[in-house]
């Protein structure tokens, strides 16, 4: 899991559910099993006839919901929660989701994943018109445009608000009559309807969820829809036709748990797969392979069974120390003190491993890594890497925006090994991702947005596309430039594949 | 993990420092490596040139240092930690290690891991005495030992204590002057010294915890041995000759991590051993192996390794869970809601699967392993036990105490596969434990106590003797008396294959 | 402190300092003098060079800022502060001021004591309008008004918005370069102008906060007026001519500290002058006299001068009881457990006491007191309030909303007084009370609000307008409508004493 | 109350019942009574059939029992609790009381008011002999002596242990089957049994928390008394003949509540005495009287009743300040921050003012209170003190250990005028105080100890009287063993007056 030890994070899990007795509890659960979204806030809001009711807080659910008293006011048989990504500082109670909004016609909560490139504009322009945020958070935005809307009817209100906000997003709201929830044009994040067996529906971010509390898959929502829930059933309509799925790839590289599955791919088939295609693109000569936990233990099953390698548990992962707030000194660092990894000396002493990562990032991580399988003994650590390198940033929702942390944005992948000490080091092929995963749609990269490999963003990047090109080395901006017409930075509008665009 | 779902705990970690100028963030360290050995509570005791100063409190590490000013206020560059095991409710502040004792001619803090035989005959006579009992703990009563004797020297007061106390323990102790180790008599719970680069000795209940600090192991604590280490160096004697080693095999088994060493064996490369064992032991026409997060990993590669099987990660743990307060209504639970385990549906349906877990303790979590992987729709699903089935209680510090609740004391095999609902079970042999453990002692099970498996204790019972012989069924009870003379109830005093007899 | 005990609250109070280098700290201290306006919540916002930095929490000061390190982050040399009114339930983190809007042309904050008449009415239009509210609080719609209004220039717009809004209120801003206070046009709660030696100014709810911040008053803030400080000094200015001081005469009863001067008036003298007062008007033959504690003190020592009685110590408080949430069982409160409230036996055992209360709202508290003396062997219990019956609403900011909560009501004095249980009850005129207070503006009731007593309220009431004549009997409103002209409910617009009329 | 501003602390108070259905809520209501005794932790332990239940913590008891769920555990229908008093730093939950020993043969638990003289060589007697302590407390010892006790029976055991520990103790005891309470030999602590309505009893430190709970006096507990409840009522026995009243006469002075009657004296109305003294003993020709809040208040209104002055309130007392952790700057208090105490300039500007206080310790809030009168506007600022100038330190339960706190044993009264910077200064004479309080009892002045005063004290000193005697001027200590054969420090043992002596 070497994302999250260099802090590359998923924006949030939503989970709703309408019509079951103990709609609160049941979210709760739900959200545990989207826990690896978001660990800096959690909140549930549950609808009782229509009076809604929320709790929210920092931190884990279980800090959040500590005991039965805390869920015990969330009366009401239909509910949505959210649990929001960690950031270090930032962390204020007023961003913690869903947010719920009083009007004197009635009441309603929002939770949202995702991230807006026009977010910046948006605001500017409703501030100017006197409007007043409470939150740093994109999801205010939407909220604004639908009570601004002329439009009498909610549901054509959230659309015509929905049009107006581009980028990546799922969005989930609880009226006081319906549970609704929106994806963005592209699908970039997950979002899936479930049914459970007395017949109650079920919104959330990860299939994983609806195993967790026992429903059935309905589908997937897609690019440009929306999906409403009421006493009635559901219904799924679409507010643009302008879509084209690309759905982040780092869902399945990294972010979704194996055991979800995403347009019916199965995250941790994916990623063996993905391990698989890598023991092919990229063979080495050696005597096991090993996976950094957690998240790179599928690939490194792939690989180690397509190379006919055993398999070794040479890494470990101290699952307790993920929340200290306790550093060792730099002293301590030196002498070797090692908090989250360890080398399993018995293991690797004297052997030639193969390192299976999911991505690398500022580098750090893996240099660590390489050099504690040395000190424990290994002859050879060759890395490799079970995605492309990653080397542009993301505007849809994953918190790595500046290109200038990416090694690979600066560096060649020989450099890269050099600087992480391995003696050998491969990435996947983007075309050995794109098919290693096998979403099989006919869309550009079968329906993958794969941006932050090569810089192909499937929207305009609005408020973020000056930054972005100024971030740009000249031949990548040339590069980038050409590839106009297809994918890129400068899409006419009312392009067939291209979405977003009024 | 099945284990720790059905309540099996190991009694606690220690370690301590001497040497290093931030003993007490040092020590905070090491016990991040052993927290996986107790989750009740946590305390550290530094010495800052003869001062003791200690914080302790319940719940995680992280819970009792939540940020660097608790950790302020204990200076000095010698200190030692605690980690205990979780229960439910009897947690009380009272019991939290090391326990520092304050006296006119001095401080003395006392750690302690492992559990008394004749704990409760000694507390009924020392309160006879006068003597005041402030805690719960075993731990307590050695302080009352060694100021009752009427050795003047403080060693020759503790080796005085030590003998009077049977069972199995590792004791820590912070004199003003020196830090000192104890081990019981047959060295049931492990225990290293290492040693850091800068000259700092270090004492832990395993080498990960060494591995972690950067510390080198200098060598294994064994029966009956005291180490000293104060301002000279250390050095270690033994305090008793009537020692023979009988270290826990669940520490190979379940408890110890796999990173760690003890007495020379890797941890996990035993439980490949035991895999592959049982993998030849118990063979079985499947599609693939799968191991019970997170223990039954090791085991369940090396199963797969020996039997030409896939290794397939079809069952998810939910990480985040571990401290709900929370629990679903039975309702839900009906519905199927399910926190701590989730099958993997893409992974395991349609096949045959192989489950390999370290243990079977009550049987409630294997049924609901089995159930979960039908549900996923797994066509056949045998259940593999890396070790053979407990029958009998610990007494010397696992918290399994009653024979009542193990299902191997009351069903035959046959019996348990038809609860647990499985298509086949086995469990490897004692024999093939011991052998892949590989310790190769010249003891009897070639230096592992097995009493859980075979009733056979390495030592007196002295205070739950009565209860045991109770708790047996006649023929347990014949077959156990006829043992006699090798291990068992009735040894004859000063044998030397025994000890603790006086 | 009958009110208290009864429940009675005033709304809050404000605290802000310009120019002084510890300024978070200082308004720590200055809201600690005011702490007795609000222990529902608080909070302080720092300016540090344009920059607000906030932190605000239920409960009191010490428990919203309980370290050092609470202050910490609060840099800058500019700071306002907010204590909240304890209620019972609907205390939420929302609502705690001074409310923080971030906007991208400057950040500004908001504190406010009051209470708006026509805050629906405005609420609504503003939320027709694409208003998103946040809070419940009255506060948030000045902010709405604001940055709604045309006008382009800061100071412009606030007055504009202070145009629109009516009722009671003290507002308290920061801006990046200003800090702002504003009284409605009737003055009904007190704000005065203090300046430190160093030449920082200081604007707070009582004098008695200049006090102890060793600030000098300037001078009290008039209706209608605003005060700005900035880094050139301050400047008072008015936003309307249509005022008319009718200030709070609650605040000389009960609410305000007695070491406080309002417009120049002390209050504990005040209240002296009440019960001296009290004493002509109602003179009883008695041993002595006592005081309700805490707030009818001085009163009873008034009353204890003017009759030529001694004032004794007949009633205790329990000083400590504030906070606790544990009640007594049904059956303790009849065997007689007095949590709040003691009689001490051996001053009133047969004596005839004089009970000086400052009001009574429902009569519960004058009837435990009542019988707590005779139980402590009190021969004769003489009530005597040192203001007059308690009959209407207000709404300008006391929390005393419902005409029927009001014992004086619905009952006669001699029904009172056989309620309570007293010998003989008597209250102080309304001549008597204005008198006392003795502001001597030439206003009507000499510049106070004694609508409480006598229905005479100084302004349209507004949202509250229907559901007050709703409340009252037929005889009352035939009165209250007579009394047109002067003051009442159906005032001419534009009337020269009549004020927030457009 | 300028007492608790300089630190003068009583340690602790008690309280417990027997036979009452809701005995630990009961016990929480009588504490509140008693918290100004003790506001640094409470604790309560019931006992259901014989099994005890504590919980205590730091704090006052609001904190330690925030709700409902924190007293439900305390089932049964006897419980003892206590409050302890306040300092700063030395706060440890191991001190905190009752304390819980738990046996073999039986659970006690144990509460302490007061002071051993003779604690330290009694716990290294006791560590020599193998005990192990627990905490700072001399309670512990008590314990100690009685678990090893030659004696069989409780009661025995009991009665030798009192004999052996020296100085002021009220002792509470709660064992299986009877509480008990133990008075020191002479009566320093006061303790009072009271009975219910319904039949239970009940033992309190002071009177006001009999009446709290609605309990009848049934008679103080006296010099050597030991009273025992059980189910078959109450019995009082003395475990010595060698007893002589010498109540402490701080109680009188500051630190019993006004509600209080101590041997049948009301302690309102003994300062009110003393005060009226004071009035003849130092006459001012002033325009008012002004009483240090809340503990000088009674006395202020004797000296102006007895002076025909007006009495005024001109100090005000901030009630909330007592438990911030925030100070003012340095430069803020040079600026005139003022915390705890405020002068109502529109009271005493102009004025002559006679401020009466309880006692002057160092003489800083002296200063404090003459400097703000004069701020204020004072035109002279007169000090009478309503007891004798405090010269010695207390060994039986005041926290008042080092003479060298004490500003009147270094200086006149004349010295300690000036600094304190007041027009002029006058204290009660020791015969006045001793008149005022009017015990009556044929008892060296007349039961009370006044030693803080004259160094007369009752008992021997045991451990301190080495630390005393140094502490002495050389005039001091000859007067003080001039005065042998009467009180002091030199008494020959078996003296009839004399107690405490084997």
């Amino acid at each position: 899991m070497s994302l999250e030890l260099e802090g590359i994070h998923e924006e949030c899990g939503i989970f709703g559910v309408w019509g079951h007795p103990d709609a609160a509890r049941l979210t709760y659960f739900g959200l545990h099993a989207l826990q690896h979204r978001g660990q800096e806030g959690a909140g549930i809001v549950s609808n009782d006839q229509g009076h809604l009711i929320g709790r929210r807080g920092l931190g884990l659910l279980t800090q959040v919901f500590p005991d039965e008293s805390s869920l015990t006011p969330l009366t009401g048989d239909r509910a949505i929660g959210h649990v929001r990504y960690a950031t270090t500082g930032s962390g204020s109670i007023e961003n913690i989701q869903p947010f719920v909004f009083r009007f004197h016609d009635g009441d309603i909560a929002l939770a949202h994943n995702g991230n807006l490139t026009n977010c910046d504009s948006l605001k500017g322009e409703l501030e100017d018109q006197g409007a007043i945020f409470h939150s740093n958070s994109d999801t205010e935005v939407l909220m604004h445009l639908i009570r601004r809307s002329p439009e009498k009817d909610f549901m054509a209100a959230l659309k015509q608000a929905l049009r107006q906000v581009h980028g990546g997003f799922a969005y989930l709201l609880m009226t006081e009559d319906a549970m609704i929830g929106a994806m963005d044009p592209n699908g970039f994040r997950p979002l899936s309807l479930g049914q459970l067996p007395g017949g109650a529906y079920v919104l959330a971010s990860e299939t994983c969820a609806l195993d967790l509390v026992g429903a059935t898959l309905v589908r997937d929502i897609g690019p440009g829809e929306i999906v409403r829930v009421d006493d009635s059933g559901y219904s799924i309509e679409r507010y643009t036709d302008q879509t084209c799925l690309s759905i982040c790839s780092m869902e399945f590289i990294y972010f979704a748990r194996p055991d979800s599955n995403i347009y019916g791919v199965n995250v941790h088939s994916a990623r063996k797969r993905m391990g698989a295609r890598l023991a092919r693109e990229a063979p080495v000569d050696a005597d096991m392979v090993i996976g950094v936990p957690n998240s790179s233990l599928s690939a490194a099953s792939g690989y180690a069974e397509a190379a006919g390698l055993p398999n070794e548990m040479g890494l470990i992962k101290n699952q307790y120390v993920a929340r200290t707030f306790i550093q060792p000194s730099q002293a301590m660092r030196e002498q070797g003190v090692r908090m989250k990894l360890a080398a399993v000396r018995g293991v690797v002493a004297g052997k030639r491993v193969v390192v299976i990562d999911d991505s690398i990032v500022r580098g750090t991580t893996s240099r660590r890594i390489v050099r504690l399988l040395r000190e424990a003994g290994a002859s050879e650590v060759h890395m490799r890497i079970a995605s492309p390198p990653l080397r542009y940033p993301c505007y849809y929702g994953i918190d790595i925006q500046r290109t200038s942390e990416l090694i690979a944005a600066k560096k060649s992948v020989e450099q890269i090994r050099e600087a992480i000490g391995a003696d050998s080091l491969a990435y996947l092929s983007l075309d050995g991702l794109v098919d290693s995963i096998g979403l099989g749609r006919d869309a550009p990269y079968q329906g993958l947005c794969v941006a932050y490999f090569n810089g192909d963003y499937p929207t305009r990047l609005d408020d973020y596309e000056q930054g972005f090109l100024a971030s740009l080395t000249p031949e990548d901006r040339t590069r980038l430039e050409a590839s106009k017409g297809s994918y890129g930075l400068d899409m006419p509008a009312g392009s067939g594949q291209k979405i977003n665009e009024r």
